[in-house]
């Protein structure tokens, strides 16, 4: 079985599949100087018949070492996971090659970052690794078809 | 000076203000049942010119008591307020009455909630009780002016 080590999570090392989300660099300071705001720091993208939702999700906490086989993409819009703890979550994503998955990569969370999976990118399924396992969600919502699901023909394993 | 006790924040009393963001209520299960989606809680508006946008909020902790006399709203849309962390924060809004806003409404949250103002609803600039005051907030990316702000001519204290 192929090993991952995950990464910390980086905006440089996260750049071909999206946007880390956290208060770093720039800023505008609102409210009387007492709030930084870091400022539009999705690229969104809901498709021409979509439109913006915000859901929230519960998962299931995973441990390490974590197998999986599974990752999904959404053709028709980008995904946001915004952590509602500060707890790190695991961020598995691969590389589209010809309409399929490739060589998966892990990433961990600082704990204060979330993310912006760009529309089309594979990506496994949530992980956080602790209770409770509570995200908010920005995603296209819409009428039409929206996952493709991929499994690999074996499993890759996420080590500590 | 006017003292406010923080009501618990619960989706029927925050109704006339927007929605409340949790993990509460009907879902959809995904991930081979291992997450809980609920689904597409808010009432995002962004107006005809404008667009959905994430930013990462750093806010300085207050503490109660809390006194303010500036409230604001933002005429061009929605604004969704997703705390990164699980502590509880304080929640100000305010009816309109011709213009201007009547007498403020305070909440507290649970640590496991969001919120959504509605467009145009006054509200207390972002107040969280803990460090660090980290919210991604989900609002109106767009050119035009999208902020009023109202000074109240007497302050208001929330008390614990």
């Amino acid at each position: 079985m192929t090993t991952l080590s995950p990464q910390p999570l980086t905006a440089g090392a996260f750049a071909p599949f999206g946007e880390v989300l956290e208060a770093a660099g720039a800023f505008r300071l609102i409210n009387e100087g007492l709030c930084r705001r870091h400022h539009d720091l999705a690229a969104l993208d809901f498709g021409p018949d979509g439109r913006a939702g915000i859901s929230v999700f519960e998962a299931v906490p995973r441990a390490l070492p974590y197998d999986f086989t599974l990752v999904e993409r959404h053709p028709e819009g980008s995904q946001a996971f915004l952590p509602l703890t500060q707890h790190p979550f695991l961020v598995i994503v691969a590389p589209d090659e010809a309409g399929a998955p490739g060589r998966p990569l892990a990433f961990i969370t600082s704990g204060a970052q979330g993310i912006n999976l760009r529309r089309g990118v594979w990506h496994g399924v949530l992980a956080p690794l602790h209770s409770p396992g509570l995200f908010a969600v920005v995603d296209r919502i819409g009428t039409t078809p929206n996952l493709e699901e991929y499994r690999y023909a074996e499993p890759f394993r996420v080590v500590a």
